[in-house]
């Protein structure tokens, strides 16, 4: 366990955030910037507030080294939202879109958006157990496709996109919900990043999107103007209540990111630290890991036991000894250790020594 | 100013919080129900999550005694969602819904209403200048609605029914957000409610919605799953990840409430705070309130003073005590303080008593 007499917990997300990031929330709801009311009783048509957005908004960004061409806006309903919201703010009725599926989200992705129109698979890897992402090389592109979505890190099956594709003219649209900040993204490649929040950058229920200016003004009539990507750039998130705590929190972990160095610095470490944990996988017969190396997630190490019936007394003896929340995803099963930025060294090197100790007893 | 230094703030929400939920909101950020992680932390297919979404619900389902044919669920996208959300989930294309314009609100979810179908003013007191709420007995029924919006409080005019209309057949969708809780409901006249939680319980983003069954079924193919009543019912609220720590803030609030003697206790109470400021405005012709008196908000006490040069001055002497917010709608002008269930009884005799002042110095 690690100081406070606190656990160190795995989940997928909401996740473990960093303990100065929650001290300084906590302080908010106390006495917000010296205002005197805590920020949960702030108005959103203050100052204090519009400040807020315009800074968190410039810290993107700044994180992301984002072209002027490209406008931040906070969007309300988690990603999942955006499966159905991003065909009815960019995607015609008469045109097409690709949908690369690559595991359990982007599948998701897929199936919601075949509600709103022509969407096709233009790669898979279900065949293969999505073990694996098929090279651009592999995709079924035509040139009409109005854009491609993929899922670059597939939270439930530790799958994860080794850079950043080049789809030529077709504007990539990427869930990047559970890798968002945890490495450099070459942004001029993609239509649109969308993000929810409860990964890297802690509220449940905010989403970032990171939207090209000329994908905006195609929206359906039948998109809520609440969600209409458009609108809300255009009001500067100001149609409605913005979700205040949640843009909070991210500013909060903007900049604790940027006191650790930036994406730049924390990439490599994220890299490491799901070295230590596939090293141990691979270093004999008793744990394995279904995904390739060269595609495997450093934000969810997904692995088992090959013998599974070890799975239970493995979950259990963790639990104890203070390492949470290692279940995989209901719709994948195994074990899952998710390392989002904020995931200390000492929760690896603790759940490394445990897995080699478990291992020396029961294999 | 109250205890601990702070000012008194008016605001329509996000609003007054009471200390006490703050407290325990601040705790939670640390450690969550002994669990050793902040909520903010812990994932939402934990029991303790699910456990807490349950007891939220019925404490609603409790505080309102609402009949067993109605389901409580929590929504995201704030209230405004919903104007666009309620007709693609409970209005066939054929149908018609009526809507009754008594002021800013209710006028931008007509407005809404109508990008979906038909949707016609059954009432409106535009022309009045929103001064009143029609009797039922005006309304332009026709026995073919689909349903009844109305909007029983409105935050920018200040005016509010008076009581629950019956419509008979015509199931109500009332938008609830500014006086939800605050009063006695009689559920079963309503088809639906729903309440944008940043008034009277807390945090922005988080709708709830008390919705009898029999309206579900109806949801458009166009309706985003995750937005689609009658799934997120099905499921619980677990679609997709929801909104953690409002629904948490709920929950205190709804203890508070439960601690202050439920709406039967604080009903009255809310009516004696804004007749304390009625009585004020009433005295004389310094100020006025531009609604008849039968119709006057209990939760937003709207009013001006009719030297309209005296207006910046009053704000900036107000807010030079620590009597914040104080400004009108941005649509609305002229004064307004908001005074919500967690609105102490002392700040409203420090408004009341700054008013008397100032109207003695300037009258």
């Amino acid at each position: 366990m690690n100081r406070k007499g606190r656990i160190y917990n795995f989940a997928a997300g909401p996740a473990t955030l960093p303990p100065v990031v929650l001290e300084r929330a906590r302080a908010s709801l106390d006495d917000w910037q010296g205002q005197r009311y805590s920020l949960l009783e702030a108005p959103f048509t203050g100052d204090e507030f519009k400040t807020l957005m315009d800074t968190t908004r410039l810290q993107v960004k700044s994180a992301l080294t984002v072209p002027d061409n490209y406008q931040v806006i906070f969007l309300q309903g988690g990603a999942s939202a955006q499966f159905s919201l991003v065909p009815m703010n960019l995607l015609p009725p008469t045109a097409t879109a690709g949908h690369v599926e690559t595991g359990h989200w982007s599948a998701r992705a897929l199936e919601e958006g075949r509600r709103y129109g022509r969407s096709h698979v233009v790669a898979s890897t279900r065949d293969t157990g999505f073990d694996r992402i098929p090279a651009v090389s592999e995709w079924a592109l035509k040139k009409d496709l109005h854009y491609c979505h993929i899922t670059p890190n597939e939270t439930a099956n530790g799958v994860q996109f080794p850079g950043d594709p080049d789809c030529g003219e077709i504007p990539l649209i990427a869930d990047m919900t559970s890798e968002f900040l945890s490495r450099p993204v070459d942004i001029e490649r993609y239509g649109m990043i969308y993000a929810g929040t409860q990964k890297n950058l802690g509220p449940a229920g905010l989403v970032i999107a990171i939207i090209r200016e000329d994908m905006l003004g195609q929206a359906r009539p039948e998109t809520p103007t609440v969600f209409n990507y458009q609108a809300q750039t255009e009001r500067q998130n100001r149609i409605n209540t913005p979700l205040m705590f949640g843009i909070y929190l991210v500013h909060l972990m903007l900049d604790w990111l940027n006191e650790q160095g930036g994406v730049d610095v924390i990439y490599p470490h994220n890299i490491a630290q799901s070295q230590v944990l596939y090293r141990i996988i691979d270093e004999d017969d008793f744990f394995y890991c279904p995904v390739i190396p060269e595609y495997r997630s450093i934000m969810n190490v997904c692995f088992g036991i090959r013998d599974e019936s070890h799975q239970p007394r493995f979950l259990a003896e963790a639990e104890a000894v203070g390492l949470m929340n290692l279940a995989g995803h209901s719709h994948a099963g195994g074990l899952r250790a998710s390392l989002y930025n904020a995931q200390p060294d000492a929760a690896v090197a603790a759940l490394a020594s445990f897995m080699a100790n478990f291992r020396q007893r029961y294999g």
